[in-house]
């Protein structure tokens, strides 16, 4: 039950294409979902049912100019119903940014922002999120992150449901603070033919993460009854494979590879 | 142990990308593996440990013209030894084409001539790995197969191990007389923009099964050690995926569609 809504902008003068689906869902847990929930918490079910109630936005934006990075965010809330009557609640989410092209000033101020809007609920948050997004967003038979992070988190449920919902909210407000001075900043920037195809061999990358790992696309993809045109909305307009691409060294797509690779610290 | 040969031919005059793989590797399958086999086969292993052979061709060819189809094939052989000592073997494999605009014609032509291989072996092989090629080419999600079948068959290990040996030889001398009269038969169609576009939403559909079902796809990501772009080969060069595309009624787009929700017997 439930329902949600899903708005795209398609190929527009600066976002390729630029998605936002909210949706607030409720029923009962399916087999499989209940087996892997059970692996992350202590779950007692009523011969495998477990109503459930999730709400969450989620966005992916991914631009025309290869020098304006591609971000995305989540947040959400989830709920569910023990066998014995009690309430399960979590909150999770993120926001990560992938660039084509490493801007070292940009990335600092991405991070930044969001260690700000972290810190003002506790110091621990940003660098224990910070390192979850860098371990979530890994392309595992690539040996390389998605992108050059930002805050990932789920299951969590302390200290208590208002304290947790201030911090989402935070997270929340500061999306936009976080990633359209970037825009703003390279929308108009120039760029080459070999930039534009590195951008597309980057966009292949981002489709095997979102296809092969990501937890969302696996659990919606394999969901009798979901709607797969917002599920797969993540994925980018165009996107491009060469057998044994290897950009030359010391160029600025070996660059970006690197901190793909070896993720940095961008706040101390 | 072992090794292998990858050869691509990218951004041909006919072929966007083409790609053969040759590959003898033995070892001792992962627990993971150990554990997918025995839901297919009994399988008695000595601490979990089952030494293990496999030799195997395969080949996906993406055109540029796009009423030139996609072709794949792969033929394998495997070996285990069980802990008594006792070997098991069998082989797998298949052809199949993912046209982008049905050509009955070629459809036709594509199934008689490997029925044809079939039959000199037994006639109840080609209807039994046509329904299996069906089957397994499915994009779930998606309720569409990714292309107009062929076959499919795996675990073969009867009548004998020379039989089975012949037959899958037969599948192989098929390739070309299956595939090449349809290459040059369109290779200089000409097409159009909204033709071109066609065929890359059709490769974002390729994208999908290969990286979310494919077997091999999947064991070869799951397996460290394993040469991702030998397995990722199969992609296509260029891939497009647009929000709620549908094609108009009546299409020539929605013709294939058609066909590819509902698989036909193109032979009878």
């Amino acid at each position: 039950g439930g329902g949600g809504i899903s708005c795209v902008l398609q190929d527009g003068h600066v976002f390729e294409k630029a998605g936002v689906n909210v949706s607030v869902v409720f029923g009962q847990l399916s087999a499989e979902a209940v087996q892997q929930m059970k692996s992350r918490k202590t779950l007692k079910d009523k011969d495998g049912k477990v109503p459930f109630c999730a709400m969450g936005v989620s966005s992916v934006i991914h631009p025309k100019n290869p020098h304006v990075p591609t971000v995305h965010f989540n947040y959400r809330y989830f709920e569910i119903e023990e066998a014995d009557g009690t309430k399960q609640w979590w909150f999770g989410g993120g926001t990560d940014l992938t660039p084509t092209y490493l801007d070292k000033e940009d990335a600092v101020h991405f991070h930044k922002t969001l260690k700000e809007a972290c810190d003002k609920h506790d110091p621990k948050l940003y660098p224990k999120y910070k390192k979850w997004c860098d371990d979530y967003f890994y392309i595992k038979h690539r040996g390389e992150r998605r992108g050059i992070g930002g805050i990932f988190f789920d299951d969590v449920d302390s200290p208590s449901k208002e304290e947790v919902f201030q911090f989402v909210q935070s997270c929340a407000k500061a999306i936009v603070p976080c990633y359209v001075p970037i825009v703003k900043k390279h929308r108009h920037d120039p760029f080459t033919p070999e930039e534009k195809l590195w951008q597309q061999l980057r966009r292949g990358r981002y489709v095997e993460f979102n296809l092969v790992y990501d937890r969302g696309t696996k659990f919606g993809l394999a969901t009798p009854g979901s709607r797969i045109e917002s599920i797969l909305m993540s994925l980018p307009l165009t996107a491009r494979w060469e057998y044994m691409h290897t950009p030359p060294e010391n160029s600025r797509e070996a660059e970006i590879l690197e901190v793909l690779r070896n993720p940095k610290d961008w706040v101390h």
